[in-house]
This record gives C-alpha cells, sequence and structure tokens, in this order.
C-alpha cells in the first residue's frame, strides 16, 4: 500500500468532545501499563472470575436454546432457522427467560413486554439517558463516585449528570433532596436518578433496605424515575440479599437495568431493561398509552437493531441449564468473590496495622459483598503515581478521582479482586504496603 | 401482579423527540399488516434470504474460529477462553480476518488497526456520527432518497442531515457541490458525504466508475469525507463489480462501512469500520496522530464496549470457513438475488405494458443488482393505500416518502424480494396490478 498524505482538515479538535474523555484516557494507561507490566498484580482489572469458563459450553448452550424453540415453545423448523439467523424482534426474544429467572430469583413478576433485550448493560444506559433527555433543562442524578461506563453512556448521550453524595449506605438521601432542589431553582429538570444498590462500583458502598425504601418515597414525592443498575448483588460476603428496589417498586418508580456480564459472561454482551411505565401520548391523540420499553425499542432499533441472535441463544441456553436462576448459576463464582474480599480485608490489616497513639494514614472500606475495596492512601494516587507504582513495585490499582468527574477522590484507589488468587492478592497488598513504605519516606 | 398506578409524570412529550420519529412508526405499521394479512405477498421484507441457513453451522463456526486462535494465531488455552469470555479489545478480534476479506475480494490492503469491528453497521453509523458532529453548526450530507438506518443513526446521534439529489446513477454530484456551498453560506460546516454506491437501498441507484473518482476529487476539493455503505456490492445482476470507493482512495477520504448482514446473517450484528485517517492532536500537546480508528473505538466503547464475542467467533469461522472470501460465500446467494430481480422486471412489464400512443401511469427503475425495485404509480402509495393494499388485494410494498423524510416520494413504493420466490413475486405483481387497475377507476 502506497503511503498516503493524511487529509489535513482532520483535528481532534474537530470531533466530539467525548473522544477524548480523561476516564476513557486513563483506561487506555490502565490497559498499556498492564500490558508493559505483566509480571505486575493487577488490582485493575475489572473482569469476572473466568477459571469456570469452557468453551465446549457456547454451542452446548445454543443447542440448549434451539431444543426450547423446538419444543417448549413450539416453533416450526423455518421460524427457529429465523430466530437464530434474522432481523428480529427488537425488544428480543430471551425475554420470557429473563422473566422467569426474575421470578425464580428475585420472587418478582414481571410483565415480558416490559422488558427490552439490549447489547449488554452498556446499550440499555444509552438508550435510557438518550429518552430521558428530551431537551437542555433535563439533568439525571447520580451517586459520585461513579460507573465510568455510566459517565460514559451520558456522555455519548449527551445527558448532563448531577453528582450526589455517596456514604458507606449508599447514595445519600438527604443530599439527593438538596440537589433535586437546587437543580429545580436553576430552571432544570431532575428527570431520574442512578444507583447501584448493592456494592457499588467503585465504591462498594450497598443500601439498607430501609434506605431503598426511603429512596423510592423521595422519587415518588420529587416525581423522579428510579434508574437500578444491580450486576452484583449475588455476590453477598455473607450469601444474604436484600430486595432489589424493582422488587420494592409499588408505583412503577424503578426501571431495571440487568447485565449477564458478570453472570454469564461479559463477553456475550446481553443486558436488559425492565421499563414496565405506561407513557401517555399526545394531548392531541387517541392511542392510550404505550410501555416505556416500546419507546426505548424504537432507540435501541437506531443503535443496534437489536441484540446478537447468537448472543441472546447463548445468554437463553445458559438461564436453561440453570433452572433460569442466577443465583445457582454463579454459586462457585460468589464462593470465589467472597474468599478474595475476606482475603484483600485480612492482608489489609496485617500490611497497615493499627498503631496505638498514631493516627491511620491508610484506611479502606469493608464492603458487605462485590468485587471492589477502596483504600485511601496517604499520598495523591493518580496516573503519575500509578505509572511510579508497577514498575517500581509490580502492582496496579485504579486511581479513583476519575469516579468522582475529577473533583475529588484524589487520595484512593480501587482494588479489584475478582480475577486473583489468594496467593496474587497476598503479594499484591505486601508490594501495595512497599509503595507506602516509600511514599512516607518522602 | 397487583396492577399499579401509572407514575403520572411519564408522558410521550417528555422523551427524547427520536421516539416518535414517524419512519419508524410506519415501520411498526409494516410489522403489523405482514402479521395482520399472513396470506400476503410481502415486498416490504428487506431481509436476506434465508433458504441457506442452518443451526448447525454456528457450532462449526465456533469451532472453527477456535482452532484459528489456537492453531493460527497460536493463543495458549487460557488466552483462547479469555477471548470468547471477556471484555475485550475494544476495536474487536475479527480485525486480521476482515483485512484479509478485503484483500481477497476487493484487492485493497487495509492496517487491520484501523478497523473497528462494531455491533452491526447500524452502531457503525451511530458512533461515526457522533464523532464527526462537534457542535451545532456541523451537518452531513446524503443522497436521498436515504436508508431509514442512517436516517435512525443520525436522529439518535444528534446529526443533522442535508439531502443531496439521487439520479439513476446515484447521488448527483452538481446537488452536492451546490448543497455543499449553500450550507457554507449558511454558516455550516459540511463534514462527510454519505453514499451507498452499488444497488443504493432503497432507490437501487449505482455510480459509476467514472462518478466514484469524481466523487472522491470533489470531496478532497471541499475538504469533505466520504462515508461509504457498500452492503449489496456482491449481488449484481451481472457478476460484474465496480470498484469500492475505498479502493479509489487516495488520500483517505474514505470512512468505509462493513456488514456482514447480507453475506454471513443479519442477526449476528457484527459490522466494522475502516478509518485510517490520521487524527492530528489539539496544539498544545506534544503527541503525534491518532488513528481515528482509535478515537472511534473510544465512543465504541460508551455505546457497548466491545462487539459480541460469540458475534465476532460465529463470523471469524464463517469467513475462515470461506477462504476470506465474502464472493465466494455469497455466490448461491447472489444468484438468488439475479433470478428474483429478472422475475420482478419481467413480470412488471407483462403486467403493465406498454401502450402505443398512451403514456405510462406506472413506471420503474432497472436496477444493476441488489434487493430493490422502485416502481412510481397514478396513485399516492402512503401508509392507508398500503393498508388497502394488503386487506383488499394480499401485497404488501413499502411506502418510499420516509425515505425522502417525508418531502418527495409519494407515489412510489419499494418492492423488496430478496426472501421471495419466483411465483410468489408472480403472484404479487399481478396483485400489484389489480391495485392499480382499482385505483384507475377511480
Amino acid at each position: 500500500m502506497a503511503v498516503h498524505p493524511a487529509p489535513a482538515f482532520l483535528s481532534i479538535t474537530d470531533l466530539h468532545e467525548s473522544v477524548d474523555d480523561p476516564a476513557l484516557t486513563s483506561m487506555t494507561l490502565l490497559n498499556e501499563l498492564a500490558g508493559r507490566y505483566p509480571s505486575a498484580v493487577s488490582f485493575s482489572a475489572g473482569r469476572p472470575f473466568e477459571g469456570f469458563y469452557d468453551v465446549e459450553d457456547l454451542s452446548r448452550h445454543l443447542t440448549t436454546f434451539r431444543r426450547y424453540l423446538e419444543d417448549e415453545v413450539g416453533l416450526p423448523a423455518e421460524q427457529v432457522r429465523r430466530t437464530f439467523f434474522q432481523y428480529g424482534r427488537t425488544k428480543g426474544f430471551i425475554h420470557e427467560l429473563i422473566a422467569r429467572q426474575l421470578e425464580v430469583d428475585e420472587g418478582l413478576t414481571v410483565d415480558p413486554e416490559s422488558i427490552v433485550v439490549t447489547t449488554g448493560c452498556q446499550e440499555a444506559m444509552v438508550i435510557l439517558l438518550r429518552a430521558l433527555v428530551r431537551d437542555s433543562r433535563d439533568v439525571i442524578l447520580a451517586a459520585e463516585p461513579n460507573y465510568v461506563g455510566f459517565i460514559g453512556a451520558a456522555r455519548v448521550a449527551g445527558a448532563p449528570l448531577r453528582p450526589v453524595r455517596e456514604g458507606t449506605g449508599g447514595i445519600d438521601l438527604d443530599d439527593l433532596e438538596r440537589q433535586i432542589a437546587a437543580a429545580r431553582r436553576e430552571g432544570l429538570r431532575p428527570r431520574a436518578c442512578y444507583v447501584v444498590p448493592d456494592f457499588a462500583n467503585p465504591s462498594g458502598a450497598s443500601m439498607s433496605t430501609a434506605d431503598r425504601v426511603a429512596l423510592l418515597a423521595l422519587a415518588r414525592r420529587e416525581r423522579i424515575l428510579v434508574l437500578e443498575d444491580n450486576p452484583y448483588s449475588f455476590f453477598s460476603a455473607d450469601g444474604a440479599r436484600l430486595p432489589m428496589l424493582k422488587s420494592l417498586d409499588e408505583h412503577r418508580q424503578v426501571i431495571h437495568l440487568g447485565s449477564f456480564a458478570k453472570s454469564a459472561f461479559a463477553g456475550a454482551r446481553v443486558g436488559y431493561i425492565i421499563a414496565d411505565q405506561p407513557v401517555s401520548p399526545a394531548g392531541d391523540r387517541g392511542a392510550g398509552p404505550v410501555l416505556l420499553a416500546d419507546h426505548l425499542a424504537k432507540l435501541k432499533s437506531m443503535v443496534t437493531l437489536n441484540t446478537s441472535t447468537v448472543a441472546q441463544a447463548v445468554i437463553g441456553g445458559y438461564l436453561l441449564e440453570n433452572g433460569c436462576s442466577l443465583k445457582r448459576a454463579t454459586a462457585r463464582e460468589a464462593g470465589v468473590y467472597r474468599r478474595n474480599l475476606a482475603a484483600v480485608l485480612d492482608r489489609l490489616t496485617s500490611v497497615f496495622p493499627a498503631v496505638p497513639g498514631r493516627p491511620r494514614d491508610v484506611s479502606w472500606n469493608a464492603p458487605q459483598g462485590g468485587m471492589f475495596v477502596v483504600v485511601t492512601l496517604p499520598f495523591v494516587a493518580d496516573e503519575e503515581m500509578l505509572e511510579y507504582s508497577a514498575s517500581k513495585f509490580g502492582v496496579l490499582w485504579t486511581p479513583m478521582h476519575h469516579f468522582y468527574a475529577g473533583t475529588s477522590g484524589f487520595q484512593q484507589a480501587r482494588l479489584s479482586f475478582s480475577v486473583l488468587t489468594p496467593e496474587e492478592i497476598g503479594l499484591g497488598v505486601d508490594r501495595l504496603g512497599d509503595l507506602v513504605q516509600d511514599q512516607r519516606g518522602r
């Protein structure tokens, strides 16, 4: 190929500003560092445990799902083939199985028609945010620190986010009320609040049942929607589970975002939205209300048409083989995360012991489950420090400040432990101890 | 489940206006009509021929791709597993195979790093449009009638479209020049022009090689990009193929949008972008240029993270089993479309014969290939007429006016013939003849 001259007119300043997002640039750096220092212990990989995956499973899932279509749904061969190969129903074709899973695991009865199967939870967030922001007055509230995928979805969807304080008990309801009032005073329209009630990413925070109920009451009072994202709820340290917000939702305030990334597998890119809200038509039309799910499906058809048929079929087979119970399907992974969480907390306690009479300069939270622990350090934990940590001490972690849109969290690191062994965790925390020692000496 | 009251605050006027798009509403109606009149001959289904699909193929494709990773790429078992199951490279992992296909079928050498694998061509359009529209001055040009998926992508990405006239030889280059000048006079910045050079959907129009060359010269002169979408190029009536715009692209003016929907299968939702344009950084940074593909990948990571791994693996296996030649892979389908195109044109000629001394009141174009013929009728061919046509005469077609954003095409119908047999085509055109007869009598 000849070397072609660059078109002189293409500069980064000609592209939408979201391509220049600092959080994304940071993710790129993390990947680069992991590549450059392969022997470093990485507390930065947020991906699920992969020890139980077997490539052979995929074909079996496909076969299981095909038999379900033939025997249980009763589709003729031509329709089965069409389901696997053609453009299909925009809302997806595993909605009945998802509804069954919600019944089995959550005791929640959901009309399958209110489910939109999406290209992972990421697309779910994008179309939801796109739908809810009609004009420049609309704003979305979200606890901070916030999931980086949600921040990205908001940027690409053009949805302005307004941060709400978060404590160890999850989103701060008083601050939520204050932020709603403040937004209204500015002439803005708060439309919805995004929350991860169990073991949030990155903070690990969880909400009590009382706070969940109080959040729904607040949302009803303030006429906002609650966007619930709950990918970690099966990974509690003690096996106990609190009700999802959607299970407590008596007034259709909650739009639930579902993910199979941490249960089945992340690469499938299958998620879903439960949007059972009736939407009234414009005043001058005779038609009755339409499910929000159907409006979201229209947006989905503009983003990816339908969710990949093979991906849906694989997830469908996975659900069927596990009696439509994600609790059952993820029992082994839950055991790994439980063991690893204990290993991180134990080692932090022994590497950074309390010294009587001296204030702690390293502290951490103690999540009740999930995949993340947050450590507060006696120095700025930014990208520069991360590179130093990787090159000098062989340990990687995730700087927290990007989850605060760069306004806070400068001395915090997220430790993700989902893919590590207890031995690697021990080694990694020891190395973090060496870094702290090194910095204390400065 | 108890019947919950609707949240009183959710009205269609609270949602983004794209959920209320008339073209989408029309698509919904088409699907409804097809369901209500199952014995109608449907010239409205734009999906590919499905007679050669076999569900068993999917597992074989997965195995083929796995062997490729193991034997040809030489990945260790753990990495193979990770490729199938985990979040992965945002730009995808079948880029080498796509580059090989472009070499085999087009003689085009492309740096695999300049390829972004996407969740179908639909996502490719969304992220591209999002990237190219930085502020309210940026506009995108597109031939009209326009592909409804591109119109949808532009709506969801917030990209304003400016129509350009189209003739039987594809986009009208004089009008393109005029539209660019007019946009500039209005203070706007024309950024790119979207074209489907071969057998466009819906018009069936194709560009000559001379016009392709002239379009690139114009784009270079006017400093705009060309967005090439070419899903039908293997389906020419005479088997001959003209060069893709990307093959003629000497100055990196062309961003090519690739699709496997009409070759492998539509449900997979795998497409790609070739974006080999270097993008210069902002003035104050020391870094060198970055491939546009890498900037687009950042946007993709906000929309769907990565393209479904199983879907990519299936398409990878399909490519490998066909020697990375889509021409070879689609030879049987191309034969079906060729046969059907001839059947449509033949029957139109016999049902609507030229009567000496009387002007034609029914006319149609004669595409050189593809899946679509456009018929001009002596009456308004809108949704109401379509419903009458379905209920009274048992024939469905697609009203053309939505492809013109409701400004033209009111007496035109698109006939899609990809999934029909010659017998069905004959019957369908006969029924269309009856409808015309009925309307002539009014």
